[in-house]
This record gives structure tokens, sequence and C-alpha cells, in this order.
């Protein structure tokens, strides 16, 4: 029961912090990449889940096509690192959001997504005004009851409208089913993602037929990476959290087959009474929104309160209580939230630090 | 119904932002200021809420004594400011952040708690290593389960501990009620908080009558700022939250007759369909533990899913839904784990946007 298995950091690391172990998110990127190139579909791996720029490096030096970036901010920052192609898998709207997408696209290849006719006509506007071209993808609503155009017509009244405008480029359609992705359950996850692929596949061929030439159709999470994605209409998946992983989804059958957690929150633990013990990570600093998280090697000790600053938490009977100034390694039960409280990673490979990763997209929620 | 009275700042603040109205902001912080100099106690605010210097700046014009800081790293971000004393609230702990101690300790007047034999231990050994005064706190565990000493003889222990080691100075004792702070009926409150500040005044009387000073007694959050502090062994409160309140401390009785919110969340509808509308915010950039964020002036608009960057609502009959563009205030919950989200304020007067303050003290969370 190694308490402690990343004390080599005491003399460097002060906690919280958030862990990278290095050779073990190499083999989750290689792990994705490997079975991208032998399925024959391409990656486009979202940086929503790490929003770092080294990352998002290595996962194009492994033959990603391009990045999914949430938001604006996010593209922003994978364009400052001199990475792309980008694609804001969001709808951006507003002149505030208009005029930075021009000059994104000044730099670099980048689309974003529409789901109405408004999205539309503001990006008509927007281009013709700045005399270039804009890239757009239809976002399709695929059962998740989020954003996108509202099934196959709406989708082909869309893609029309976009091959009618001289400053649109069409770039293809992108589904996300999230509730697939979220679902528990590996029956009724590969069902749901089907049937979501079907959707997609059903828009695609509508515009097809209708003389529209449709060169990416997107769709998939890290909980759907493989489930479904075989249909021939699918040129590309997304997934983002295959890289870190997180706790919520190592429990789920078929994501935890291939890929490792790469992450941890270093934490130390400050008080202690009788079999209590409090930790100096709060929900300020671990996301809690997915549950809270356990401790790595230590699943006897049973969470008891979380405060903004302070993890309250009881040791198991017939085991050691850790002393004040002991570290615990605290597994993440949804790391796409936890890593956007923090700036940086630690990263380490076997028993050294070997870097501090900016984690340059946090907070870059516009 | 003013659906967006905020509407002059859509040319210069792009969406999701942290605004704060800066006239209730100051009437906020006015109104604690006043009630600490009508009673007599002193006022030394908590900067975990808004981990902003401006503010803490404004608070210290207004009269408070000093500041407390949830962490080491807020600490720093205050002094960095020139803003002090400090009081870290926290049990400070390992050489790390002993060495960023004593670099703070040649800045500016810094203490920090200390609740078993162990913290003191080692600040005893850090003082006299680097040949020094550091000044201490004793944290008492006054009922919410947490950090610091057991009771008045566990802290009579540390005190003597304290007042015999030659380089620590002892300057009072604190403890914190958030069990009481954050019961919601009123009456079980006053009667936690009197129990609690009871439970301190026992343990300041065993220090006192064993000829050992106590300067300061330190206790009480926002909810709990006037009740049960009328005892003359309570020398001054550090609450936090009065200063830009969110909606789930505004719906407590007592709290809500003195502040009112000064800080919300500007979002944008990016999609609709029928009732439902999705604005551009999400878990990452506004906080759920205190439950989800309600619309201002649209208390129709009923929450239907929160995800990272996306939040589905749906517009109540009879009441005009909200179109894309359209941008909304939200009410945060949580307002401390919010602004934690954020990198500045934008902060407005009447018809104008005044400032954009930093939040410096963000993610310092070691």
């Amino acid at each position: 029961m190694p308490m402690n298995s990343v004390g080599f950091l005491n003399d460097f690391v002060d906690t919280p912090a958030l862990l990278i172990n290095e050779p073990v998110l190499q083999k989750n990127l290689k792990t994705m990449a490997a079975y991208c190139k032998n399925t024959g579909i391409a990656l486009r791996p979202h940086t929503k889940t790490h929003k770092c720029p080294e990352i998002a490096r290595r996962q194009l030096d492994l033959g990603a096509i391009g990045l999914v970036c949430a938001k604006l901010g996010e593209a922003e920052a994978m364009a400052e690192a001199g990475l792309g192609p980008l694609l804001v898998a969001n709808q951006v709207i507003g002149p505030l959001k208009m005029k930075r997408l021009l000059k994104l696209n000044d730099q670099v290849d980048i689309s974003v997504c529409v789901g109405r006719v408004e999205h539309v006509e503001e990006l008509i506007r927007t281009a013709e005004g700045a005399n270039t071209i804009l890239s757009v993808f239809i976002e399709l609503e695929v059962g998740m009851q989020r954003c996108g155009a509202a099934g196959p017509v709406a989708a082909l009244d869309l893609a029309k409208k976009i091959s009618d405008a001289p400053r649109l480029e069409f770039r293809g359609v992108m589904g996300y089913e999230g509730h697939a992705v979220g679902t528990k359950d590996l029956v009724a996850r590969h069902h749901k993602a089907e049937t979501a692929h079907h959707e997609l596949a059903l828009a695609v061929a509508m515009i097809r037929e209708n003389g529209i030439e449709v060169p990416v159709v997107s769709a998939a999470g890290t909980g759907t990476f493989n489930l479904g994605v075989d249909r021939d209409e699918l040129t590309e998946i997304q997934p983002g959290s295959y890289c870190l992983m997180d706790s919520d989804y190592h429990g789920y059958e078929n994501v935890c087959d291939h890929f490792e957690l790469a992450c941890t929150v270093l934490a130390t633990v400050i008080d202690q009474v009788d079999r209590r013990i409090v930790l100096d990570v709060g929900l300020k600093s671990i996301a809690t929104d997915q549950g809270l998280p356990v401790t790595r090697w230590r699943e006897d000790i049973i969470p008891f309160e979380i405060h903004e600053e302070h993890y309250c938490m009881e040791a198991g009977e017939d085991n050691p209580v850790p002393r004040v100034g002991d570290r615990l390694e605290l597994l993440p039960s949804h790391i796409c939230a936890t890593a956007n409280l923090y700036d940086e990673f630690h990263v380490f490979r076997e028993q050294s630090l070997i870097a501090r990763w900016p984690i340059t997209g946090r907070g870059r929620y516009t």
C-alpha cells in the first residue's frame, strides 16, 4: 500500500498541485492515435480537457488532423502556441467575438459551428464586411437536447444557406452525442451512440443528395470513441478526456480497457483527530460535479465533507491513519472541470519532475 | 421586467463575464464597516471571497484592521499589492511553505494558525532557523468538525508551547463556526453561533487564567456576523461573502436585511428551440456546489441542465422567450467558488464600465 508514490516531488512541488504522469499520458495519446490509424478514422481531439498547448502539440505530432476547442478563447490559446487547424465546436455569437474570429481567421485555419439561421447570417455579414472567407460546420442536435440544428431538414436549410454564401466555406457536419457519452451501461451507451450517428448520417445524406459536398462528418467523445463509429459517413472523432482520464470515466466499461489515469491532485494532510484527517484541497481546487474524489492506493479513506479549501476524510479501520504533513494523491472524478481550476500541470516521469506545462486555455470562457 | 439591465456593457464586455455593480459593493462594504464601528467590534474581512486586492484595499480604507486569507498564496497576492496585516486562517505546513512564510514575514505583518503540537513545532524550528519572530493564532475547533484544537485544554497546551517559544509571538485565538454559518434557520443559526462563541470564550478564559495574554479573539462569517458576537471575549469578526453576496446567502434571514447582490455573471443566449434556451455559461464558469444559478429579473426561466460550457434553461409560459444574442444576468449561488473561476471582475457604475479588477489571488491554492 504505497501511501505516497510521488514522494520524490516533496522537495519541488507544493500542494495542492495537479500532477501528470507523463508516460501514462503518452500511452493514452498513442493508444487513441493507433486506434484511429488502424480503423482509418481521423482524430481531432478536444482541448477542453487539458487546455494545454503542450498536450495539444503531442496530439498533433501523433497524427491528429486538428484540434477541437470549446470556446473562442481556447482557440486563441492554441493559436498563440502556433497550433491548428482549429474547430470551435460551439456557436460563436456577437460583434465582440466576430472581431476576434476575424483576427484568428487571419492567423490559423479555423472553423466555427452554426445551428440556426441567425448564426449563419451573422457569419455572412462578418465575412462580407471583412472581405474574407470564414469556414463553417453545421452542428446537428443528435439527442442531447443542447445546441444544434433539429434534424436533417433544418441541417439542409443551413447547408444551402452556407453554400450559397460566397464568403462562407462549408466544411462539414458535427454531432455530439453527450447523452450517450454519459451513459454508464455499455449496451445502452452503444445503442444511443449508434442512434445519434445514424441521425448524423441521415442529415449528411440529405445534404449530399442536394448536391452539396460534406467533406467532414465529426462526432464522439471519450465514452463513445469506438462505439458506433464504424459507419462510413463518420470521417473523424473528437474525444477529449482520453488523454488524462478521470475516476468517473475510468469506471466505464470500454473506456477503462484502453486508457489509464494520468492526472492526479497531490494534497497534504493538515490536521488529524482519531481516524479523521483534513487535506489542503477543496472544491476550489478539485471538481466535485461528478462526485467526490477518492484517494489513490487508499480506497479505505472515505470522504466526510468537502469545503472550499479543506477535504475532511476518515481512514478505514485496520488501516494506518495518515499523519499531519503526509501527502496523498487524489483521483479527480471530472478532469475537465478540475484542470480548469489550475494554471499549470506538474509533469513527472519515473522519479523526476520533468516539466511544468502552462494551462493557457484556462479561464478563457469567452 | 428589464431582461437586460446591463445592456450598455454589450459593446465592451464579452460573455461570460463576472460583473460587479460598484455602488452596491460599496454599500455592502460600508454597511459592515458601520456595524462594526457602532458595536465596537473590529473587522478583519476574509479575502477568500473576492481574492481581489482592489476590494481588500477598500475594506481597509473603511476601517478594517487587517485581512484574513485562506491560503498562503492568497496572502502573497495581498502582500504583492502592499496590503496587510494578514492572517492566514489555516494551518501552514511543510518546508516549501515555511520558506514562503519567512519571505512574507519579512514583507508584511503576517500570522498563521496552529491546531496541533506538530504545527507549533514546525513554526518553532522555522523561526529559530531563520532567527526571526513568527506570529501565531490558535485555531479552536468550535463544532464544525474541521481543523483546530479540540477544546480549552488542548488550546491551553498550545498557548503554553507558543508562549514558551522565544521566537513565536502568540497573537490570539480563532474559531470559525462554519456549521452555524451554513444553517438556514435563524434561531438554530443563532444558537449554534452562541454555543461556538461560548466554546471560544471558555478556551480564552482558561488561557488567560494561566497568565497568558490573548490579544485577539476572532470568529464569525457573513451568516453570523451579528449573531452571538456581543460577548466581551470576541474582539473581531472575519466575514467574507458580505461584500459581493450570492443568491444562497441572500436567501438567509438576517443576512438579506443588510447586504445586496453586487456580483452577477453575464451570459449570452447562443441557441433557442421553442421555450428552451442555451446560455454560453457552464459549470466551468459559474459554481454549482450551492445549487444552480437563477436568472435576474426572469425567475420564470427554469434550469434544465448545466454542462461544462452550456446552461440549458426553459422560459416560463406567458413570458417572452429570450432570443439568440440576448444577454441575461445570472445570480451566482456561491460567489466564493464562482469568483475563483475568473481572472477579473468587470466593474460598472450606473451606465458605465469603470474598471476591470484583477483577481490576483485566484488559483493560488498552495
